[in-house]
């Protein structure tokens, strides 16, 4: 059996899959370039562990499973599911990423709250405040959290909320816009974590944003495409709402010219709100025990349904 | 009956006292030097909300109920309470700052584990990272908590920390000395909120630092006098642990000369960490609360046992 691994990894993380995977064969190949052409490798492998072109998957005979190394799999939502059913599984990492997620959401709330934005400035800057400082801030408690999508990143934020005495509103795909719109105007914290749909693209633009309460903070961990950037750089510099959180953005990387860089009240994560010191560890110990379970002919963990598409 | 307030307040807040107590006569007086003598509208006063100098206190024959409007009162330990405890009821506000302490401790533990504190000099500095970012973040989980102290501040935030599958140690008084260094050692993150007594000051000097682990985090939110800065300074320097956060210093407010606005992985909160936008409103219905009680001769909330000093 061959084994294609494509995506990046450390020499004591290519050892401890070759352990994992004994007998087999394993190829490991680090970076797959836009455009080209699936190689010898892939082509008699019939487990892949990583994110491989989508057009790549109809052109193998060989391949039975795939291990994405991501939760999301949006690349591969226009393939042929129906041809692919019979013949290729397709894993994700499920909730995988809604700790660390869900944590830095929650780092970000506080530091927005407590001060922490500022006090690494001031720090600086080594420049003294002090006491009037004790009035600008705020605190974590009784207030109305409105959550967009209630994935597993919601879900784990919304438990470690829970001694906040906060209340919750959660927008699902089918909830009634005039009910979001009544709820985004009251709401103290709005967290997104959607996937990207014709439906979310967009979505917070200039008359969205509009409504947010004085105060509020908006935080975005889904796709970039919901907001409108420049309305939301609006909103900030003009005090409008209190800060805003962007995990992701429209252009990744930001270039040096981009205007969220200067925009005040905002905190940029740089897409690393999955990450963790021990993130490609975890995702290796997460291939191994779905590839103990394919060798046992076991179901897998994570398996999507190509049919429906989730 | 007179009342003498000793701290400022906004109109506001002056005129929500003045509705609360009704028909007595109510002083407000705005900043007290260090030195000067009691004035005459003390003198005449049977309440005090605020905190006036320990030496006025025996000069007042009037004097009956102090309302403290903070929860320590060290400066108060060298009357001579048997004489007092006849004549003055002193009540301090209790647990009235462990919701905003323990949210800025739990802030700062987040921003070191997830990021933040680079996330905003990079956007400063308009630098992107991104990617390789992720492998230098680390998940508030599996951790090793060890409190010094286990006051209001330090529950609340034991509390806060339940949803991330902690362990927990407590350091008390009169906990031994040898099981303190085990832990110390072993310590992921280390919560010192400790009044100052002869056993705390410089309790953390070079030979209790160089016991900390390597990664782990040093938070102090009791008294500065707790701790030699210089040898903190020389561990975050050399990268010998993680991070630190100090709310409390030797000196405050620092000058622009201290080494501690240099010195790497630490956060300054400038003895914020019990502030909030409500704190001084919510300190007057504190009083109002215990005023009803004093009326009505109940028992009041926060009592100081005098002859213990607690």
């Amino acid at each position: 059996m061959n084994i294609y691994v494509a995506f990046d990894l450390s020499k004591k993380n290519k050892l401890k899959l070759k352990k994992i995977t004994k007998n087999n064969r394993i190829f490991f190949k680090k970076e797959i370039k836009k455009g080209t052409s699936p190689d010898k490798n892939f082509l008699k492998s019939e487990i892949i562990f990583g994110n491989v072109p989508a057009e790549w998957i109809s052109k193998s005979k060989k391949i039975k499973w795939i291990q994405l190394e991501s939760s999301g799999f949006g690349e591969y939502l226009n393939l042929d599911f129906k041809k692919l059913n019979n013949k290729v599984r397709i894993t994700n990492l499920k909730d995988f990423f809604s700790q660390s997620v869900s944590q830095t959401i929650l780092s970000g709330i506080l530091s927005f709250y407590r001060g922490i934005d500022r006090f690494i400035i001031l720090k600086d800057k080594k420049k003294w405040i002090g006491d009037p400082l004790r009035n600008e801030i705020d605190l974590l408690l009784n207030k109305k959290i409105l959550f967009f999508g209630y994935g597993f990143i919601n879900q784990k934020l919304h438990h470690y909320l829970k001694p906040f005495n906060c209340s919750f509103d959660i927008v699902k795909s089918k909830t009634n816009s005039l009910f979001i719109d009544q709820k985004i105007k009251v709401a103290d914290i709005i967290v997104c974590c959607v996937p990207e749909t014709k439906k979310t693209i967009g979505f917070f633009g200039k008359k969205r944003f509009s409504l947010l309460k004085k105060d509020s903070l908006f935080m975005n961990f889904g796709r970039g495409s919901l907001i409108d950037e420049k309305e939301l750089i609006k909103l900030l510099s003009l005090n409008s709402i209190k800060g805003a959180m962007l995990d992701v953005t429209e252009n990744e990387p930001l270039k040096k010219s981009d205007p969220l860089w200067s925009c005040p009240n905002l905190i940029l994560s740089q897409h690393t709100g999955g990450g963790s010191n021990e993130e490609i560890l975890n995702k290796v110990k997460f291939f191994e025990s779905n590839f103990i379970k394919y060798c046992s002919h076991q179901s897998l963990n994570g398996l999507i349904n190509l049919t429906k598409g989730y």
